[in-house]
This record gives structure tokens, C-alpha cells and sequence, in this order.
């Protein structure tokens, strides 16, 4: 199957970026075409149904995926990025991480109460930058939020942090 | 004519990210759809004919619509990060800018020397980091060598730096 070629296709990088954390490159997949296509096609046939309006990818490597997937839903993509990133008005959100406090940020005109919102990042593992990204687009008003990364660690029970979004789904999972 | 309302579109925030600059702000075209998929078909048009095997987007706007042409092309997509970002071997060029010396970095297994690469960003300013990535591709021993940004600011000569590139290509100029 070839969500399993896909799956085998992920490198691991032993301690990156920090000692002990075994590192899950996507790079590896998105060099070859014939998967970047079958993620955007399981994606698209997963999400068309769903009256998706904007589709927020969380910086850097949610930018990749999302805005594939963006165009073939024929919908918007909006980025959300470290502070100081975007130049225009924006508003913010921190959040904690191992080594201290992280904070992100999206455009003040990114999205509106009406919007059916798609978070997308890469990678879902202790949830912390997910949460606070769900956070952000709620300060909208917006009421249907999907979450949604190509892969998720389990036993970080990243999703645990996200039961409030309507739904949380992960192409791969370890 | 399309192009002229995606022009319309994007958004001038001065003074960013430094006192002086007047920035071309794409987030106001990528949160339209119909905008994102205009440009994905100018793109496909303009190389489908042309034998790409990968595209290479730089860090972090160059990610967003680079993967969006690998997809419906069905070629890979590599990136070019800042030092410190891809977690396996790199390769890097360093580069002077206005307040110092930049690093760029692309993955030692992300090309071979018989690959057609499009080089891909949103924005061709003076061309430094362009330089660079194109640079850093040539280290592989690639042959062809395309150029791609979304705008540039033609004041600013930045392809006059990239005059060893097969082409340099830009949808919208300012």
C-alpha cells in the first residue's frame, strides 16, 4: 500500500535538534514527485467534502503540504509564522516549549467568523504549537476548525491537547 | 487581465522588515483561492514543456507556491533552509547582506547532477539569496538551471546576477 512506501520513506535523524529526540524528515518524501502527489490525493479526496474555506499552515514545514492541498481544494492558505515574521497587523499567541516560551502569530485580516478553517503542519508530536495555532484561528470567531498533519507521534499524545477542534487526523502515524 | 488583479492584490507594508523598505506582501493574494490557482496554472503553463525533475524553494515564502507547481507537475520539491533548519548532511553557501553574512543550506542527498531544477521564491529583491541557492544547486553538478519568483523588483537588478541561469522568469514585475 502506498501509504506504507510513503511511511518507509521518512528518514529518521537521530538527536535533532536536540540530543535524544529522534528527528522524522519528511524531506526525503518530497523529494519525489509520485508521493508528494499521492499525499496531495489522499488529502484532497479526505477534505472535499468538508466545505473547507482557508487552509492555515503553521511555519515552515506546514507550508509545504498545505498550500498543495490549498490550491486543489481551490480554497485560500494563510501562514502562521514566528513573531516579527509577518509584516502586516497580526495578532498572537505564546505558548511553552521545552526550552522556554515560543510565540505565533497570523495576519489581523487572515480569516473571518464564516470561515472553515484546516490546520496543517507536518508534524504533530507534544502538540504545543498546534494547540496555540487552534487558539489563534479561535480568536476569529470561527467555529469549524480541522486539524490535520502528515504525521503524528502517538505516545506524545499530541491530540490529547485538541479536543476541542472538530476533528484531529494524521496521514501517518508511529 | 488576471494578472493585473493578483498585482492589485498584494498588499505594500513600509517599513519592513527594516525602516526604508516598502514590502511586497503576498499573504493578501495566497488567502484568495482563485488567486492561488491562477497562479499555479501560469506556472504549469510556463514549464510543463520544459523537462523539470525538481523544484527548490527557499526558506520560508518560497515554500508555498514552489510545492504547489511540484505537485501538479510531479516533481519533487527540495528546500533550501538557514543554517541550522534540515536535520541530515548539508551542503551551504554563505552570502553577504546588509547587516552581515547570511547560510544557507540544502540537504548533500536532495539532487543529482542529471536533474532540471527550477529554483523558486516569491520575491527577487537584489538577487543575494537567490545567488546563493543557485550557487548551491550548481554544486551538484546540475546542468539546468531555471529561475523563478512569483515578483521582482526590477529597480533593484537582481537578475543581473544570475546571468549564468538558463532563465529567470518572473510573473509580475514592480
Amino acid at each position: 500500500m502506498s501509504l506504507e512506501k510513503i511511511k518507509a520513506g521518512i528518514r529518521d535523524v537521530p538527536d535533532f535538534p536536540h540530543p535524544g529526540i529522534m528527528f522524522k524528515d519528511l524531506t526525503t518524501v518530497f523529494k519525489n514527485g509520485n508521493d508528494l502527489q499521492e499525499i496531495a490525493s489522499m488529502l484532497y479526496d479526505k477534505y472535499k467534502e468538508t466545505g473547507l474555506t482557508k487552509i492555515v499552515g503553521i511555519e515552515s514545514r506546514g507550508f509545504i503540504t498545505g498550500p498543495i492541498l490549498a490550491e486543489k481544494l481551490g480554497v485560500g492558505f494563510v501562514p502562521v509564522r514566528k513573531k516579527g515574521k509577518l509584516p502586516a497587523d497580526t495578532i498572537e499567541e505564546s505558548y511553552s516549549k521545552e526550552y522556554g516560551v515560543d510565540i505565533i502569530q497570523i495576519h489581523k485580516d487572515a480569516l473571518n467568523a464564516d470561515d472553515v478553517v484546516l490546520l496543517h503542519d507536518d508534524l504533530l508530536a507534544t502538540g504545543g504549537t498546534m494547540k496555540a495555532a487552534y487558539n489563534l484561528v479561535k480568536k476569529f470567531g470561527v467555529k469549524t476548525v480541522y486539524v490535520n498533519c502528515l504525521v503524528e507521534l502517538d505516545f506524545l499524545k499530541g491530540r490529547d491537547t485538541l479536543e476541542e477542534a472538530n476533528e484531529v487526523y494524521s496521514l501517518i502515524h508511529f
